[in-house]
C-alpha cells in the first residue's frame, strides 16, 4: 500500500510528539485510516538542534516541503502568524489538507484560511488550537450541527487558572502566585500572552466563529487579564460563594430585530456549585448551553505536547481519510454572520465592594447612583465596624457601559472612601 | 433545490422533538448541510395518537417507508430489537444511510450492522445511543483516533444516578429513593432495565468498541445493578470520602502477549475529589483516559426527548453531508479485536466492612484469609465498641475472583459476626 506522506512543520514541543505519535501508533493508524501514515519531511528554522530526529528528514526549506509532489497533508505546529499563514496558503494551492494547532492565525485570518482551503477543496482542521486535547471544536462544528448553541463558557488558558487557583488556596496576590507558576513553568518568561488574555481571546474568537456561524476574529473580542485581580477580589468571591476564573464568554443576545453574539474574555466570579468553579489548577474545561441539548462541559488537559499532540493526530486521521473518500470534510461555516455586539452593550452583571462611612443615608446615596444608571440591584450586604461600614452589592444584568459608569460615579463620591474590589460576575441566578 | 428526504421510524420522546427541530431549524439546517431536509414520511404504530403530526406524513408500513424511492436518510428512534434491525437493514439495502439512538440494538448486533452499513457504502451513527445529548462517540471515533485509550469510566444511566444521589443526601434505602423516583418520574414503572444496569451494559458494550477497536456485545459485559446497595454502604463510602455510583467500566488491560478489554457495571465508591463523584441527579458524564490526551471528562443530560434528538440532528447534518459528498463518514473498527476478558480474571478493589468480635488475634485471622486469597490489603480501620468491633479494609487490586472468594471466606469465619458491606472501589491512588 502507497503510504500517506506527511509534511510536519515544526519539531518543538508538539511537533517532536506528534513525530513520536506517528512512530509509535503506526500499526493503528494504519489500520484507521486504511493505508500507511510516513513523515515526509520536517521543516525546523535549525536542524543542528534536532539531533534526534532522523537527519534525511530534516528541511529548512518549509515552502519547499508544503508543495513537494509527494506530501499529501501539512501539519503546521510551527504557531505565530508569519511564516505560518504563507506556508499554510501555499498547501492549500498544491491541493493538500492542513491540520493545525495554530490559534493566532484561525483567530487572526481564519476566514481567509477557510475560504482558500474550500476553493482547494482540501481540509483545514484545527482542533488543537483550542484547549488543547479536550474535543470540543468537532463537537461544536458536528455534534451539535443540528442544536442552536446559546453560550459558551470556557476555562481554556491553564497559566492563568493555574495562577488564580493559588492565589484562592494562598492568599496570594497576582505578583507573588505569578513568580510561583513562573518558576514552576506554568508561565512563560513573558507571560504577556497568557495573563493579558490573548491567548484566551483567540481561542475565544474560534469558539465564537464554530458554535454562532459567524466570523469572529480576535479583534472583535473585549479582552481584560487577570493582573488586576487583587487578593482582596478573591476574598470578596470567597465570601458570596464563588471563586475567581478568567473566562472566556461567547453567547447569542437576543436583539431588537435579530440576535447579535457578544464575545468576551475577562476574570469573572462564578459560584462555586458551578461545574466550571472546580477546574483547578493547569486544566481547562469548556461549558456549552444549547437549546436543545441543554447544558455540556468538556474536560481535560488543555495545554502540553502530549495532549495537544494527540489533538492533532485525531484530526490527521480525519483528513487522511477525506482524503482518501475523495471528499473534504465539515467545515467552519459563516452563514449566520451574526452582528458581533460591542461590549458597552453586552449585558453583564457586577460584584462591587465598597469601603463607606457608617451613617445614615449612605446606603440610600449608593443605591440611588445605582438607580441613575438604570442599574437594578440584587443583593447588598452592609457591615459596620467603627465610623466605618463595607457594601457589597451584587447587580442585576445591565449593558456593560452603565455599570462601569455606575462604578465610575461611586468613586466620586464623598461617602464612598474606597472601592475595594470590582467583578464580574457570571452564572450566578 | 431539491429536498434531502428523511423517513421517522417511530414519533415518541425522542421523534417528536426530531421532528419540531426539523421543523424548527429549518434554515438552520439548510445552511449547514448545503439542502433543506424534508421529512418524508413517519412510521407509527398507532396514527390516531399523533393528532399533533400531520397525517399525510403517517403510516403504520415502516419497511414501505424506509425503501421508498424518494427516501434519502432513515432516523430510527422506535427502540428495541426488532422491527428496527429489520428495518436497518432493509434501509441499508435500499442504500440509504441511518441514524438511530437504540442502544439495546447497536449492543447486541453491531457488528452485523456495520458491515451491513460499509457493504452498502453507507452511514450508520449512533451518538444519540450513549449518554443523550452529551458528544461522545464522535469524540472517541475520531478526535482520539491518532491516541491510544486506555481507560473509559462512566455514569451512563440517569435513574440509578439519581437514586443513588438521593441515598447519599437523604440516607434512605434502595427501595425508599427507588419509590421516589417513580414517583417524580426518574423511574420507569418498571425499573428493571435501569435499575439492574441493562441499559448501562448496552452503553459500555458500544462505549468499548469504540474505545477499543474491538467487537464488544452487551454479553460480553460483567453487570450487577444497584438494588443491592443498601444505606450501610452508602455511609461506609462517605466515612472513607467517597461516594457510592453505578460505574461503566471500559479498561484495556495489559496481559502477558498482548492487552485484553475488561468490560463491566457495577456499583462502586469513588473518592468524593474525583471529577465524576460531583456528578448528581440525572446528569451523566464519561471519563475518559488516553495515552496522549491524559484525563478527559464529557457532562450533560443523559436522557430525554431534547437532548437525544439534539444527538439525532447532529448525526443527521452529517450523514447528510456525507451523502451529499458521496463518501461515507468515519466508521467503527474492530481491528484490534482483543480478547474479552472475563469478570473472575479482571483487576479490581474491594471495600469491606465487617462486624467482627473486639478480642485478641482477630484483626490477624482476617488479615491471613486475604493474604491466603493473595489480595493485598490498602487499608485497615478498626473501630471498638464493647466487645464488639467493626473492620474496614481497602485493598490493593486483585483478580474479582480472589477478592469475592475471600469475602466468602470470611463469611464462613466464626470471628466475623457480619459482613455488612462490599463494594469495590474505583479511581482511589
Amino acid at each position: 500500500m502507497t503510504s500517506l506522506k506527511v509534511a510536519l512543520l515544526g519539531c518543538g514541543t508538539v511537533g517532536s510528539q506528534v513525530l513520536r505519535l506517528i512512530h509509535e501508533q503506526a500499526d493503528d493508524l494504519t489500520a484507521r485510516i486504511g493505508r500507511p501514515v510516513e513523515v515526509a519531511g520536517i521543516a525546523v528554522r535549525r536542524p543542528a538542534h534536532h539531533p534526534d530526529v532522523p537527519a534525511h528528514l530534516l528541511t529548512t526549506d518549509a515552502e519547499g516541503l508544503v508543495t513537494r509532489d509527494d506530501v499529501d497533508l501539512v501539519v503546521e505546529v510551527i504557531g505565530g502568524i508569519e511564516p505560518a499563514r504563507t506556508l499554510i496558503l501555499a498547501a492549500f494551492e498544491a491541493g493538500k489538507s492542513v491540520v493545525t494547532a495554530n490559534k493566532a492565525l484561525l483567530a487572526e485570518d481564519g476566514v481567509a484560511l477557510h475560504a482558500a482551503a474550500a476553493k482547494a477543496g482540501v481540509d483545514l482542521y484545527y482542533e488543537a488550537s483550542v484547549a488543547g486535547a479536550i474535543p470540543l471544536l468537532r463537537p461544536l462544528r458536528e455534534s451539535l450541527a443540528g442544536d442552536q448553541i446559546r453560550k459558551v463558557v470556557g476555562i481554556v488558558n491553564g497559566t492563568t487558572n493555574y495562577i488564580l487557583s493559588r492565589m484562592a488556596e494562598t492568599g496570594a496576590g497576582f505578583a507573588e502566585a505569578l513568580a510561583e507558576a513562573t518558576e514552576l513553568g506554568y508561565a512563560e518568561a513573558d507571560p504577556t500572552a497568557d495573563v493579558d488574555g490573548f491567548d484566551a481571546a483567540a481561542k475565544a474568537a474560534i469558539l465564537a466563529s464554530l458554535a454562532f456561524h459567524t466570523p469572529v476574529t480576535a479583534s472583535d473580542v473585549h479582552r481584560e487579564g487577570i493582573s488586576a485581580v487583587s487578593a482582596t477580589d478573591v476574598a470578596r468571591a470567597a465570601e458570596i460563594g464563588c471563586t475567581v476564573k478568567l473566562l472566556a464568554i461567547c453567547e447569542r443576545v437576543a436583539n431588537g430585530e435579530g440576535d447579535s453574539v457578544a464575545v468576551r474574555v475577562h476574570p469573572a466570579m462564578i459560584p462555586t456549585t458551578h461545574p466550571l468553579a472546580a477546574v483547578g489548577g493547569a486544566f481547562n474545561a469548556v461549558f456549552v448551553e444549547a437549546e436543545a441539548a441543554g447544558q455540556l462541559m468538556f474536560y481535560g488537559q488543555g495545554a502540553g505536547g502530549e495532549p495537544t499532540a494527540s489533538a492533532v493526530l485525531g484530526d490527521l486521521v480525519a483528513v487522511a481519510r477525506n482524503r482518501l473518500a475523495g471528499a473534504a470534510g465539515q467545515s467552519t461555516t459563516g452563514y449566520a454572520n451574526l452582528e458581533v455586539r460591542p461590549m458597552d452593550e453586552t449585558p453583564t452583571r457586577y460584584h462591587v465592594s465598597l469601603d463607606v462611612a457608617d451613617k445614615p443615608g449612605v446606603l440610600a446615596t449608593v443605591a440611588h447612583e445605582f438607580a441613575a444608571h438604570d442599574v437594578s440591584i440584587s443583593t447588598v450586604r452592609q457591615d459596620g465596624s467603627g465610623d466605618a461600614a463595607t457594601l457589597v452589592i451584587v447587580t442585576h444584568s445591565a449593558p456593560d457601559a452603565a455599570l462601569s459608569a455606575t462604578i465610575a460615579a461611586l468613586r466620586d463620591m464623598p461617602a464612598v472612601r474606597g472601592v475595594t474590589s470590582v467583578l464580574r460576575v457570571e452564572g450566578l441566578s
